[in-house]
Protein backbone atom coordinates (compact mmCIF):
# COMPACT_ATOMS: atom_id res chain seq x y z
CA UNK A 1 0.00 0.00 0.00
CA UNK A 2 1.99 2.99 -1.11
CA UNK A 3 -0.69 5.53 -2.07
CA UNK A 4 -3.73 6.38 -0.17
CA UNK A 5 -7.09 8.60 -1.40
CA UNK A 6 -8.95 10.17 0.87
CA UNK A 7 -12.48 11.20 -0.05
CA UNK A 8 -14.30 13.40 2.13
CA UNK A 9 -11.09 15.07 4.16
CA UNK A 10 -13.58 15.77 7.32
CA UNK A 11 -13.01 14.63 11.18
CA UNK A 12 -12.98 11.17 10.33
CA UNK A 13 -11.23 11.55 6.88
CA UNK A 14 -8.55 13.59 8.55
CA UNK A 15 -7.98 11.22 11.62
CA UNK A 16 -7.74 8.46 9.08
CA UNK A 17 -5.08 10.12 7.61
CA UNK A 18 -3.09 11.46 10.65
CA UNK A 19 -3.64 7.93 11.99
CA UNK A 20 -2.03 6.29 9.50
CA UNK A 21 1.07 8.78 9.33
CA UNK A 22 1.54 8.05 13.34
CA UNK A 23 1.29 4.75 12.70
CA UNK A 24 4.58 5.18 10.40
CA UNK A 25 2.46 4.83 7.10
CA UNK A 26 5.58 6.48 4.68
CA UNK A 27 3.54 6.26 1.56
CA UNK A 28 1.12 9.44 -0.28
CA UNK A 29 -2.33 10.42 0.78
CA UNK A 30 -3.90 12.00 -1.79
CA UNK A 31 -7.22 14.07 -0.25
CA UNK A 32 -10.43 14.14 -2.49
CA UNK A 33 -12.38 17.55 -1.54
CA UNK A 34 -13.69 20.64 -1.78
CA UNK A 35 -10.77 23.25 -2.21
CA UNK A 36 -11.18 24.50 1.00
CA UNK A 37 -11.32 21.05 2.75
CA UNK A 38 -8.26 20.35 1.20
CA UNK A 39 -5.93 23.65 2.42
CA UNK A 40 -7.46 22.47 5.73
CA UNK A 41 -6.39 19.24 5.66
CA UNK A 42 -3.05 19.66 4.36
CA UNK A 43 -2.65 22.16 7.12
CA UNK A 44 -3.59 19.76 9.49
CA UNK A 45 -1.04 17.42 8.19
CA UNK A 46 -3.53 14.98 7.16
CA UNK A 47 -2.82 14.71 3.36
CA UNK A 48 -0.15 15.28 1.30
CA UNK A 49 -2.05 17.23 -1.44
CA UNK A 50 -4.97 16.98 -3.22
CA UNK A 51 -6.14 15.53 -6.26
CA UNK A 52 -8.81 15.14 -8.83
CA UNK A 53 -11.09 11.64 -8.16
CA UNK A 54 -9.85 10.71 -11.59
CA UNK A 55 -6.15 11.42 -10.18
CA UNK A 56 -7.04 9.57 -6.87
CA UNK A 57 -8.25 6.27 -8.72
CA UNK A 58 -5.92 6.22 -10.82
CA UNK A 59 -2.70 6.36 -8.35
CA UNK A 60 -4.00 4.88 -5.11
CA UNK A 61 -3.83 1.51 -4.21
CA UNK A 62 -6.56 2.18 -1.29
CA UNK A 63 -9.98 4.70 -1.47
CA UNK A 64 -11.11 5.82 1.87
CA UNK A 65 -14.58 7.03 1.34
CA UNK A 66 -15.15 9.43 4.54
CA UNK A 67 -18.16 11.71 3.25
CA UNK A 68 -21.77 11.85 3.96
CA UNK A 69 -23.88 8.68 3.39
CA UNK A 70 -25.92 9.86 0.33
CA UNK A 71 -22.32 11.11 -1.43
CA UNK A 72 -20.50 7.50 -0.74
CA UNK A 73 -23.89 6.26 -2.95
CA UNK A 74 -23.99 8.36 -5.57
CA UNK A 75 -19.96 8.12 -5.64
CA UNK A 76 -19.87 3.95 -5.73
CA UNK A 77 -20.83 3.21 -9.48
CA UNK A 78 -18.80 6.64 -10.54
CA UNK A 79 -15.94 5.37 -9.35
CA UNK A 80 -16.38 1.70 -10.75
CA UNK A 81 -14.94 2.68 -14.24
CA UNK A 82 -11.82 4.97 -12.79
CA UNK A 83 -10.46 2.38 -10.43
CA UNK A 84 -7.48 0.30 -10.84
CA UNK A 85 -8.15 -3.62 -10.59
CA UNK A 86 -6.07 -4.26 -7.57
CA UNK A 87 -7.51 -0.80 -5.79
CA UNK A 88 -9.47 -1.76 -2.18
CA UNK A 89 -11.77 0.23 -1.96
CA UNK A 90 -13.63 0.81 1.97
CA UNK A 91 -15.75 3.37 3.64
CA UNK A 92 -16.58 4.75 6.46
CA UNK A 93 -20.32 5.26 6.41
CA UNK A 94 -22.04 5.00 9.82
CA UNK A 95 -25.05 2.96 8.57
CA UNK A 96 -24.06 -0.30 6.85
CA UNK A 97 -26.44 -2.13 4.40
CA UNK A 98 -27.24 0.78 1.63
CA UNK A 99 -23.87 0.99 1.34
CA UNK A 100 -22.69 -2.63 0.79
CA UNK A 101 -25.84 -3.18 -1.32
CA UNK A 102 -24.57 -0.43 -3.83
CA UNK A 103 -21.13 -1.54 -3.85
CA UNK A 104 -22.42 -4.79 -4.78
CA UNK A 105 -24.26 -3.32 -7.38
CA UNK A 106 -21.67 -1.09 -8.84
CA UNK A 107 -17.82 -2.10 -8.09
CA UNK A 108 -17.52 -4.43 -10.26
CA UNK A 109 -13.70 -3.96 -11.36
CA UNK A 110 -12.06 -3.69 -7.71
CA UNK A 111 -12.40 -5.01 -4.38
CA UNK A 112 -14.52 -3.10 -1.89
CA UNK A 113 -15.06 -3.74 1.86
CA UNK A 114 -17.71 -1.60 4.60
CA UNK A 115 -16.29 -0.02 7.37
CA UNK A 116 -17.36 1.73 10.53
CA UNK A 117 -15.00 3.28 12.94
CA UNK A 118 -17.02 3.96 16.42
CA UNK A 119 -15.47 7.08 17.06
CA UNK A 120 -16.34 10.70 16.62
CA UNK A 121 -16.88 13.64 18.80
CA UNK A 122 -18.40 17.06 18.87
CA UNK A 123 -16.51 19.21 16.38
CA UNK A 124 -15.93 18.59 12.74
CA UNK A 125 -13.68 18.95 9.64
CA UNK A 126 -10.29 18.60 9.55
CA UNK A 127 -9.02 21.28 11.49
CA UNK A 128 -10.66 18.92 14.71
CA UNK A 129 -8.89 15.40 13.26
CA UNK A 130 -6.95 13.31 15.56
CA UNK A 131 -4.25 11.02 14.75
CA UNK A 132 -5.73 9.12 18.13
CA UNK A 133 -9.50 9.17 17.30
CA UNK A 134 -9.54 5.77 16.16
CA UNK A 135 -7.61 4.35 19.55
CA UNK A 136 -9.13 1.87 21.36
CA UNK A 137 -12.37 2.58 19.60
CA UNK A 138 -13.92 -0.29 18.07
CA UNK A 139 -13.74 -0.21 14.13
CA UNK A 140 -16.55 -2.77 12.32
CA UNK A 141 -14.95 -4.32 9.07
CA UNK A 142 -18.27 -6.03 7.04
CA UNK A 143 -17.91 -9.30 5.82
CA UNK A 144 -15.67 -10.37 2.59
CA UNK A 145 -16.48 -13.31 0.90
CA UNK A 146 -12.27 -14.36 0.88
CA UNK A 147 -9.40 -13.22 2.16
CA UNK A 148 -7.19 -10.83 -0.20
CA UNK A 149 -4.01 -9.47 0.24
CA UNK A 150 -5.38 -5.81 0.33
CA UNK A 151 -7.91 -6.49 2.86
CA UNK A 152 -5.19 -8.01 4.88
CA UNK A 153 -3.18 -5.25 4.57
CA UNK A 154 -6.03 -2.62 5.00
CA UNK A 155 -7.30 -5.12 8.39
CA UNK A 156 -3.56 -4.81 9.23
CA UNK A 157 -3.15 -0.65 9.32
CA UNK A 158 -6.28 -0.57 11.37
CA UNK A 159 -4.27 -2.72 13.97
CA UNK A 160 -1.49 -0.47 13.96
CA UNK A 161 -3.24 2.65 14.27
CA UNK A 162 -5.02 1.04 17.73
CA UNK A 163 -8.69 0.28 16.36
CA UNK A 164 -10.11 -2.74 17.57
CA UNK A 165 -11.11 -4.41 14.15
CA UNK A 166 -14.17 -6.54 14.71
CA UNK A 167 -16.28 -8.43 11.13
CA UNK A 168 -19.96 -7.73 11.36
CA UNK A 169 -22.77 -9.07 9.70
CA UNK A 170 -24.27 -5.47 7.66
CA UNK A 171 -27.53 -5.97 8.50
CA UNK A 172 -26.47 -6.78 12.10
CA UNK A 173 -24.73 -3.87 12.25
CA UNK A 174 -27.33 -1.06 11.15
CA UNK A 175 -29.64 -3.11 14.05
CA UNK A 176 -27.07 -2.82 16.58
CA UNK A 177 -26.14 0.84 15.55
CA UNK A 178 -29.86 1.87 15.74
CA UNK A 179 -30.24 0.98 19.30
CA UNK A 180 -26.09 1.99 20.77
CA UNK A 181 -26.11 5.39 18.68
CA UNK A 182 -29.06 6.09 16.44
CA UNK A 183 -31.22 5.90 19.69
CA UNK A 184 -29.39 7.54 21.97
CA UNK A 185 -29.66 11.05 19.71
CA UNK A 186 -33.29 11.01 18.82
CA UNK A 187 -33.95 9.65 22.92
CA UNK A 188 -31.72 13.20 23.39
CA UNK A 189 -34.03 15.02 20.94
CA UNK A 190 -37.24 14.08 21.84
CA UNK A 191 -36.13 15.14 25.57
CA UNK A 192 -35.10 18.45 24.36
CA UNK A 193 -38.33 18.71 22.39
CA UNK A 194 -40.36 17.84 25.41
CA UNK A 195 -38.80 20.20 27.40
CA UNK A 196 -38.80 22.80 25.53
CA UNK A 197 -41.63 25.62 26.20
CA UNK A 198 -42.75 23.14 29.07
CA UNK A 199 -41.31 24.82 32.09
CA UNK A 200 -38.52 27.20 33.91
CA UNK A 201 -35.05 25.96 33.26
CA UNK A 202 -33.66 28.35 35.17
CA UNK A 203 -34.34 25.32 37.77
CA UNK A 204 -32.78 22.26 36.15
CA UNK A 205 -29.81 20.20 37.34
CA UNK A 206 -26.53 19.20 35.32
CA UNK A 207 -28.30 15.79 33.83
CA UNK A 208 -30.44 17.70 31.93
CA UNK A 209 -27.69 19.46 30.29
CA UNK A 210 -26.21 15.90 30.21
CA UNK A 211 -29.06 13.77 28.38
CA UNK A 212 -29.35 17.04 25.86
CA UNK A 213 -26.09 17.04 24.55
CA UNK A 214 -26.71 14.79 21.54
CA UNK A 215 -29.75 17.46 20.85
CA UNK A 216 -26.75 20.01 19.56
CA UNK A 217 -25.88 17.57 16.88
CA UNK A 218 -26.29 19.00 13.01
CA UNK A 219 -29.37 17.48 10.83
CA UNK A 220 -27.19 17.06 7.54
CA UNK A 221 -25.38 14.66 9.23
CA UNK A 222 -28.30 12.95 10.88
CA UNK A 223 -30.84 13.02 7.76
CA UNK A 224 -28.90 10.16 5.72
CA UNK A 225 -28.11 8.16 9.05
CA UNK A 226 -32.15 8.03 9.23
CA UNK A 227 -32.93 7.60 6.15
CA UNK A 228 -30.74 4.37 5.40
CA UNK A 229 -31.50 2.70 8.55
CA UNK A 230 -35.37 3.82 8.94
CA UNK A 231 -36.75 0.25 10.12
CA UNK A 232 -34.17 -0.58 12.83
CA UNK A 233 -34.56 3.03 13.98
CA UNK A 234 -38.08 2.69 13.94
CA UNK A 235 -37.64 -0.55 16.20
CA UNK A 236 -35.63 0.40 18.31
CA UNK A 237 -37.84 3.67 19.20
CA UNK A 238 -40.67 0.92 19.77
CA UNK A 239 -38.44 -0.75 22.25
CA UNK A 240 -37.74 2.57 24.05
CA UNK A 241 -41.40 3.51 23.82
CA UNK A 242 -42.58 0.51 25.50
CA UNK A 243 -39.15 0.66 28.38
CA UNK A 244 -40.55 4.21 29.15
CA UNK A 245 -44.31 2.54 29.59
CA UNK A 246 -43.13 -0.11 31.47
CA UNK A 247 -40.96 2.24 33.94
CA UNK A 248 -44.28 4.86 34.10
CA UNK A 249 -46.11 1.68 35.28
CA UNK A 250 -43.66 1.13 38.00
CA UNK A 251 -43.59 4.42 38.91
CA UNK A 252 -45.79 3.69 42.67
CA UNK A 253 -43.77 0.13 42.62
CA UNK A 254 -41.13 -1.88 44.28
CA UNK A 255 -40.46 -2.89 40.78
CA UNK A 256 -38.39 0.12 39.97
CA UNK A 257 -35.82 -0.64 42.21
CA UNK A 258 -35.02 -3.77 39.74
CA UNK A 259 -35.11 -1.38 36.87
CA UNK A 260 -32.95 1.01 38.48
CA UNK A 261 -30.45 -1.87 39.56
CA UNK A 262 -30.59 -3.34 35.74
CA UNK A 263 -29.46 0.09 33.93
CA UNK A 264 -26.84 0.57 36.50
CA UNK A 265 -25.32 -2.62 35.50
CA UNK A 266 -25.56 -1.55 32.05
CA UNK A 267 -23.88 0.85 32.05
CA UNK A 268 -21.07 0.19 35.00
CA UNK A 269 -20.50 -2.30 32.08
CA UNK A 270 -20.28 -0.54 29.04
CA UNK A 271 -16.37 -0.35 27.66
CA UNK A 272 -14.92 3.43 27.23
CA UNK B 1 -27.34 34.17 62.49
CA UNK B 2 -24.54 32.65 65.24
CA UNK B 3 -24.70 28.66 65.27
CA UNK B 4 -25.96 26.61 62.02
CA UNK B 5 -27.38 22.65 62.72
CA UNK B 6 -26.73 20.82 59.26
CA UNK B 7 -29.13 17.52 59.71
CA UNK B 8 -27.62 15.03 57.35
CA UNK B 9 -23.49 15.89 56.41
CA UNK B 10 -23.39 14.55 53.24
CA UNK B 11 -22.75 15.86 49.96
CA UNK B 12 -25.41 18.70 49.88
CA UNK B 13 -25.42 19.44 53.72
CA UNK B 14 -21.11 19.18 53.77
CA UNK B 15 -20.95 21.87 50.55
CA UNK B 16 -23.35 24.24 52.57
CA UNK B 17 -21.39 23.66 55.48
CA UNK B 18 -18.36 24.42 53.39
CA UNK B 19 -19.69 27.77 51.38
CA UNK B 20 -20.89 29.23 54.50
CA UNK B 21 -17.27 28.87 56.00
CA UNK B 22 -15.74 30.23 52.43
CA UNK B 23 -18.20 32.86 52.30
CA UNK B 24 -17.27 34.37 56.02
CA UNK B 25 -19.50 33.10 57.97
CA UNK B 26 -17.86 32.61 61.83
CA UNK B 27 -20.41 31.04 63.96
CA UNK B 28 -20.51 27.19 64.75
CA UNK B 29 -21.62 24.95 62.64
CA UNK B 30 -22.96 21.95 63.97
CA UNK B 31 -23.90 18.60 62.35
CA UNK B 32 -26.28 16.39 62.78
CA UNK B 33 -25.10 12.20 61.47
CA UNK B 34 -24.13 8.86 62.20
CA UNK B 35 -20.56 9.39 63.84
CA UNK B 36 -18.95 7.98 60.90
CA UNK B 37 -20.64 10.86 58.92
CA UNK B 38 -19.67 13.19 61.47
CA UNK B 39 -16.29 12.41 61.17
CA UNK B 40 -16.07 12.52 57.91
CA UNK B 41 -17.71 15.68 57.59
CA UNK B 42 -15.34 17.17 60.43
CA UNK B 43 -12.06 16.11 58.40
CA UNK B 44 -13.84 17.88 55.45
CA UNK B 45 -13.77 20.70 57.53
CA UNK B 46 -17.88 21.12 56.76
CA UNK B 47 -19.16 21.08 60.65
CA UNK B 48 -17.20 22.10 63.67
CA UNK B 49 -18.52 19.10 65.80
CA UNK B 50 -21.40 16.85 66.07
CA UNK B 51 -24.51 17.31 68.38
CA UNK B 52 -27.36 15.31 68.83
CA UNK B 53 -30.82 16.96 67.59
CA UNK B 54 -31.78 18.27 71.21
CA UNK B 55 -28.48 20.14 71.39
CA UNK B 56 -28.59 20.90 67.54
CA UNK B 57 -32.39 22.30 68.44
CA UNK B 58 -31.45 24.12 71.35
CA UNK B 59 -28.62 25.65 69.95
CA UNK B 60 -29.08 26.52 66.67
CA UNK B 61 -30.66 29.79 64.93
CA UNK B 62 -30.92 27.95 61.61
CA UNK B 63 -31.95 24.19 60.96
CA UNK B 64 -30.17 23.07 57.48
CA UNK B 65 -32.53 19.12 56.50
CA UNK B 66 -30.19 17.81 53.91
CA UNK B 67 -31.49 13.89 54.37
CA UNK B 68 -33.09 12.25 52.12
CA UNK B 69 -37.01 13.21 51.55
CA UNK B 70 -38.33 10.72 53.35
CA UNK B 71 -36.22 10.88 56.49
CA UNK B 72 -36.96 15.28 56.57
CA UNK B 73 -41.14 14.32 56.20
CA UNK B 74 -40.41 11.81 59.52
CA UNK B 75 -38.13 14.01 61.01
CA UNK B 76 -40.26 17.23 60.59
CA UNK B 77 -43.18 16.51 63.50
CA UNK B 78 -40.05 15.62 65.97
CA UNK B 79 -38.81 18.88 65.84
CA UNK B 80 -41.07 21.11 66.33
CA UNK B 81 -41.58 20.42 70.71
CA UNK B 82 -37.70 21.04 70.33
CA UNK B 83 -37.18 24.34 68.03
CA UNK B 84 -36.69 27.70 69.97
CA UNK B 85 -39.10 29.96 68.37
CA UNK B 86 -36.77 32.39 67.24
CA UNK B 87 -35.33 29.47 64.72
CA UNK B 88 -35.17 29.21 61.04
CA UNK B 89 -35.77 25.85 60.16
CA UNK B 90 -35.30 24.79 56.08
CA UNK B 91 -34.19 22.10 53.71
CA UNK B 92 -32.70 20.52 50.75
CA UNK B 93 -35.17 17.87 49.28
CA UNK B 94 -35.27 17.78 45.64
CA UNK B 95 -39.73 17.87 45.87
CA UNK B 96 -41.33 20.50 47.65
CA UNK B 97 -44.53 20.26 47.96
CA UNK B 98 -45.12 17.20 50.01
CA UNK B 99 -42.35 18.76 53.10
CA UNK B 100 -43.78 21.87 52.30
CA UNK B 101 -47.41 20.28 53.44
CA UNK B 102 -45.88 18.38 56.12
CA UNK B 103 -44.13 21.78 57.50
CA UNK B 104 -47.56 23.51 57.28
CA UNK B 105 -49.10 20.65 59.57
CA UNK B 106 -46.01 20.33 61.74
CA UNK B 107 -44.13 23.31 63.03
CA UNK B 108 -45.72 25.71 64.82
CA UNK B 109 -43.22 26.68 67.05
CA UNK B 110 -41.00 28.25 64.76
CA UNK B 111 -40.71 29.25 60.81
CA UNK B 112 -40.02 27.19 57.69
CA UNK B 113 -38.89 27.79 54.63
CA UNK B 114 -38.64 25.15 51.85
CA UNK B 115 -35.59 24.98 49.30
CA UNK B 116 -33.91 22.52 46.79
CA UNK B 117 -30.54 23.59 45.39
CA UNK B 118 -30.02 22.95 41.74
CA UNK B 119 -26.49 21.08 42.22
CA UNK B 120 -24.99 18.03 42.41
CA UNK B 121 -22.62 15.55 41.12
CA UNK B 122 -22.21 11.84 40.90
CA UNK B 123 -20.14 11.41 44.37
CA UNK B 124 -21.99 11.52 47.49
CA UNK B 125 -20.77 11.89 51.10
CA UNK B 126 -18.78 14.32 52.70
CA UNK B 127 -15.91 13.43 51.52
CA UNK B 128 -17.00 15.16 48.25
CA UNK B 129 -18.35 18.28 49.39
CA UNK B 130 -17.43 21.25 47.98
CA UNK B 131 -17.62 24.77 48.84
CA UNK B 132 -18.36 25.88 45.36
CA UNK B 133 -20.93 23.48 44.67
CA UNK B 134 -23.56 25.74 44.82
CA UNK B 135 -22.20 28.76 43.18
CA UNK B 136 -23.64 30.08 39.89
CA UNK B 137 -26.78 27.25 40.39
CA UNK B 138 -30.21 28.07 41.06
CA UNK B 139 -31.49 28.29 44.56
CA UNK B 140 -35.39 27.52 44.68
CA UNK B 141 -37.22 28.58 47.74
CA UNK B 142 -40.82 28.35 48.29
CA UNK B 143 -42.85 31.07 49.21
CA UNK B 144 -43.15 32.43 52.98
CA UNK B 145 -46.36 34.77 53.67
CA UNK B 146 -44.60 37.71 55.32
CA UNK B 147 -40.77 38.26 55.15
CA UNK B 148 -39.13 37.35 58.47
CA UNK B 149 -35.52 38.91 59.46
CA UNK B 150 -34.25 35.07 59.81
CA UNK B 151 -35.54 34.45 55.94
CA UNK B 152 -33.69 37.68 55.48
CA UNK B 153 -30.46 36.69 56.78
CA UNK B 154 -30.90 33.31 55.55
CA UNK B 155 -31.27 34.85 52.00
CA UNK B 156 -28.60 36.91 52.19
CA UNK B 157 -25.96 33.67 53.21
CA UNK B 158 -27.20 31.97 49.93
CA UNK B 159 -26.42 35.14 47.75
CA UNK B 160 -23.29 35.62 49.45
CA UNK B 161 -22.47 31.90 48.55
CA UNK B 162 -22.94 32.36 45.36
CA UNK B 163 -26.21 30.69 44.40
CA UNK B 164 -29.46 32.47 42.11
CA UNK B 165 -32.05 32.73 44.37
CA UNK B 166 -35.57 31.72 42.51
CA UNK B 167 -38.70 32.15 44.81
CA UNK B 168 -41.64 29.14 43.22
CA UNK B 169 -44.49 27.68 44.70
CA UNK B 170 -43.65 24.39 45.75
CA UNK B 171 -46.03 22.62 43.54
CA UNK B 172 -44.47 24.30 40.42
CA UNK B 173 -41.00 23.73 41.54
CA UNK B 174 -42.32 20.09 41.47
CA UNK B 175 -44.07 19.90 37.96
CA UNK B 176 -40.82 21.61 36.75
CA UNK B 177 -38.10 19.37 37.98
CA UNK B 178 -40.26 16.33 36.93
CA UNK B 179 -39.27 17.53 33.55
CA UNK B 180 -35.79 19.33 33.63
CA UNK B 181 -34.44 16.52 36.11
CA UNK B 182 -36.63 13.35 37.26
CA UNK B 183 -37.38 12.82 33.44
CA UNK B 184 -33.67 12.99 32.41
CA UNK B 185 -33.09 10.39 35.15
CA UNK B 186 -35.63 8.32 33.99
CA UNK B 187 -35.00 8.36 30.33
CA UNK B 188 -31.46 7.57 31.11
CA UNK B 189 -32.31 4.27 33.20
CA UNK B 190 -35.29 3.32 30.43
CA UNK B 191 -32.78 3.61 27.59
CA UNK B 192 -30.17 1.58 29.56
CA UNK B 193 -32.97 -1.28 29.89
CA UNK B 194 -33.83 -1.25 26.28
CA UNK B 195 -30.23 -1.66 24.83
CA UNK B 196 -29.27 -4.10 27.71
CA UNK B 197 -29.27 -7.61 26.09
CA UNK B 198 -30.78 -6.97 22.76
CA UNK B 199 -27.06 -5.63 20.97
CA UNK B 200 -23.22 -5.95 20.88
CA UNK B 201 -22.16 -3.04 23.05
CA UNK B 202 -18.38 -3.04 22.04
CA UNK B 203 -20.39 -1.19 18.59
CA UNK B 204 -21.27 1.74 20.30
CA UNK B 205 -20.04 5.54 19.88
CA UNK B 206 -19.58 7.87 22.96
CA UNK B 207 -23.13 8.87 22.21
CA UNK B 208 -24.58 6.11 24.64
CA UNK B 209 -21.69 6.63 27.26
CA UNK B 210 -23.59 10.23 27.92
CA UNK B 211 -27.55 9.62 27.74
CA UNK B 212 -26.55 6.56 30.02
CA UNK B 213 -24.22 8.47 32.32
CA UNK B 214 -27.58 8.99 35.10
CA UNK B 215 -28.51 5.17 34.84
CA UNK B 216 -25.90 4.97 37.30
CA UNK B 217 -27.90 6.57 39.70
CA UNK B 218 -28.74 5.33 43.43
CA UNK B 219 -32.38 4.45 43.67
CA UNK B 220 -31.84 4.62 47.17
CA UNK B 221 -31.94 8.74 46.54
CA UNK B 222 -34.42 8.36 43.84
CA UNK B 223 -36.94 6.08 46.00
CA UNK B 224 -38.19 9.03 47.57
CA UNK B 225 -37.82 11.73 44.57
CA UNK B 226 -40.23 9.33 42.65
CA UNK B 227 -42.44 8.65 45.32
CA UNK B 228 -43.27 12.27 46.09
CA UNK B 229 -43.74 13.36 42.82
CA UNK B 230 -44.98 10.51 40.60
CA UNK B 231 -48.28 12.17 39.22
CA UNK B 232 -45.89 14.93 37.34
CA UNK B 233 -43.55 12.21 36.76
CA UNK B 234 -45.95 10.61 34.82
CA UNK B 235 -46.91 13.72 32.89
CA UNK B 236 -43.51 14.09 32.01
CA UNK B 237 -42.87 10.47 30.84
CA UNK B 238 -46.42 10.94 28.88
CA UNK B 239 -45.69 14.27 26.94
CA UNK B 240 -41.83 12.31 26.58
CA UNK B 241 -43.39 9.36 24.56
CA UNK B 242 -45.97 11.11 23.04
CA UNK B 243 -42.63 13.25 21.35
CA UNK B 244 -41.06 9.92 20.56
CA UNK B 245 -44.07 8.94 18.82
CA UNK B 246 -44.04 12.13 17.00
CA UNK B 247 -40.47 11.80 15.83
CA UNK B 248 -41.11 8.02 15.11
CA UNK B 249 -43.94 9.50 12.68
CA UNK B 250 -41.21 11.76 11.17
CA UNK B 251 -38.58 9.19 10.46
CA UNK B 252 -38.78 9.50 6.80
CA UNK B 253 -40.22 13.04 6.69
CA UNK B 254 -38.58 16.43 5.85
CA UNK B 255 -40.40 17.61 9.24
CA UNK B 256 -37.66 15.72 10.90
CA UNK B 257 -35.14 18.51 10.36
CA UNK B 258 -37.43 20.63 12.21
CA UNK B 259 -37.42 18.52 15.50
CA UNK B 260 -33.50 18.69 15.14
CA UNK B 261 -33.19 22.28 15.18
CA UNK B 262 -35.82 22.57 17.37
CA UNK B 263 -34.30 20.44 19.83
CA UNK B 264 -30.56 21.99 19.14
CA UNK B 265 -31.65 25.74 19.69
CA UNK B 266 -33.39 24.33 23.57
CA UNK B 267 -30.10 22.31 23.74
CA UNK B 268 -28.34 26.18 23.13
CA UNK B 269 -30.25 27.96 25.39
CA UNK B 270 -29.59 26.55 28.70
CA UNK B 271 -27.40 27.96 31.18
CA UNK B 272 -24.85 25.77 32.38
Amino acid sequence: MQTVAIFGVGLIGGSFGLALKKAGFGGQILGVSSARTIDEARAAGAIDCGASMEEACREADLLYLAQPISRILELLPALDPLVREDTLITDAGSTKLAIVERAAASIHRAEFLGGHPMAGKEKRGASAADGDLFRNRTYVLTPTQQTSPRVEEFKHWLEKIGTNVITMDAAVHDRTVAFTSHLPQLASTALAGTVDGRVDTRVAGSGLLDTTRLALSAYDIWKDIISTNSGNIAEALDAYIAQLALIRAHLDSPALQQDFERAANFRGGLHR
